[in-house]
């Protein structure tokens, strides 16, 4: 029996559990991660964060899902893991590198009287071969406002692997789209082997849009991170927004400022910290 | 700007942040549930509870709903109220009295090795006058196995006020019942001039029967300690399950055991300690 000390964060409302494992590792964190995620019987959250040594960059990042499975990435978690490093002063620097499953990041935090108040996150090429999604389909020139109908419905679609696939539709009113409908008809569609999120946008000006989102595995989301950053490359691809500028994103849980540029799309978001809690884990269950 | 220390406890999955108020009562409860509630954005759980000291029983118990209400009696938050103040030793004694906007009420407390496992509370007696729940009808005697059409659909109906007003319909499997469909139909109906809590039940045997519950403002919940004693109250009523007598509620969220007898309805369950936490709060906003 052990107490684990943890903080609960979130990044526009996407929430994960804070583990500091800089000293000791937990046992079992696919099993922690499944026990205290339960919004009723356990913490509560989108999973488990652990904050890890690395040799290769100032921290590393491991995630875990509510089911328990390991994740590769997460644009809202890891600006809170850079939030947590600079306000506990253990990476006292305004640009720092977090390692994770799908690479070094580089993060340049923002800050006030000592306390992160957001964070720059470089997200990476978007890679726009339909074989990157992949989509199933005899094509090797990107999917930009191409026709596509599902169950009788017609939509224009833009695809996007920003290193998970995410299938644009840009409308005129999201918030008209019956997503828990809508959603798995993409979501489930044999088309994309490996699923698909799926992100319905209205673009409200050159500088701004409005976006929703229906997550492969965990349905609407108040925030996606990379999908935010697909949703821009589409709209720039699309010609409603610009290169190289900074476009606003209004998500359910929030804002992010995401520009796509010739380095790589870079997402600008808050971090908050909600509380600071203690719980008792023996390895397997929860007293 | 203030930390408050909380701890969050579970009863059948009915969750609450519970908080230690018998040396200082904390500012603006109402706004404090409505912010740490959000399960994303806050703390999470279905309301906050006040522990504060009574000078008619050996503490009170005041609970805000997630919108800032203040609810008056909830049997699994009672049993949450005691094991802390058990387990902590506030109040060391095996029978305690909890004062809330319902009357004071009598809890027994089942220990081991010093922790609070489960507790019996003293939930009351059922009142099964029509007027009591209030039913818009022209009837005096109790409503037990009533044919009642709901949007041309026929259901029998038994209707049992535990200060709060319960519709239990008995039925083959409760399973097959599209709840988010069904539930509104009685919730909105006009008849219920205070709304209405409903329970479907199906009996597994005549000391064991099992539960789903739509509850007024809240719709499917894990668990609902005054739905399983109206449940428990209608099977014996309809000649399912014995007076005076234990019978297993099984919901969602747990297993609750209730006694319907001369001496009122008792129920006993368990009460869970998930976690301690910290959270800062300056009367008005989460930093």
């Amino acid at each position: 029996m052990m107490n684990i000390t943890f903080t609960k964060m979130h990044g526009c409302g996407n929430d994960y559990i804070y583990i500091n494992c800089l000293e000791n590792m937990i046992e079992n964190p696919e099993g922690l991660s499944r026990l205290v995620s339960d919004r009723h019987f356990g913490i509560g959250g989108d999973g488990v964060v652990l904050i890890c040594p690395s040799e290769i960059a100032d921290a590393k990042m491991r995630m875990f899902n509510a089911d328990g499975s390991e994740g590769k990435m997460c644009g809202n978690a890891i600006r809170c893991v850079a939030k947590y490093l600079y306000d506990h002063q253990i990476v006292p620097k305004n640009t720092m590198s977090i390692d994770t499953l799908s690479g070094v990041k580089i993060i340049q935090v923002y800050a006030e009287n000592g306390k992160m108040t957001s964070a720059t996150v470089d997200m990476g090429k978007p890679n726009l071969e339909p074989s990157a999604l992949p989509i199933l389909m005899d094509r090797t020139e990107s999917i930009v406002n191409m026709p596509f109908t599902i169950e009788n419905k017609d939509y224009h679609i833009t695809t996007v692997s920003m290193g998970n696939p995410h299938c644009v539709i840009i409308t005129d009113n999201i918030e008209s789209i019956n997503l828990p409908i809508v959603g798995p008809t993409f979501e489930l569609n044999p088309i994309f082997p490996e699923s698909v999120n799926t992100e319905f946008i209205e673009i409200v000006s050159r500088t701004s849009i409005n976006m929703r989102v229906w997550e492969r595995g965990s349905g609407e989301t108040l925030a996606c991170g990379t999908g935010a950053c697909a949703s821009v490359v589409a709209a720039v691809l699309n010609g409603h927004c610009d290169f190289d500028t900074d476009i606003e994103v209004n998500l359910l849980g929030g804002k992010l400022i995401i520009r796509y540029s010739d380095h790589g799309v870079f997402m600008t978001g808050p971090a908050t910290t909600v509380f600071k809690g203690e719980i008792e884990w023996d390895g397997y269950l929860i007293r």
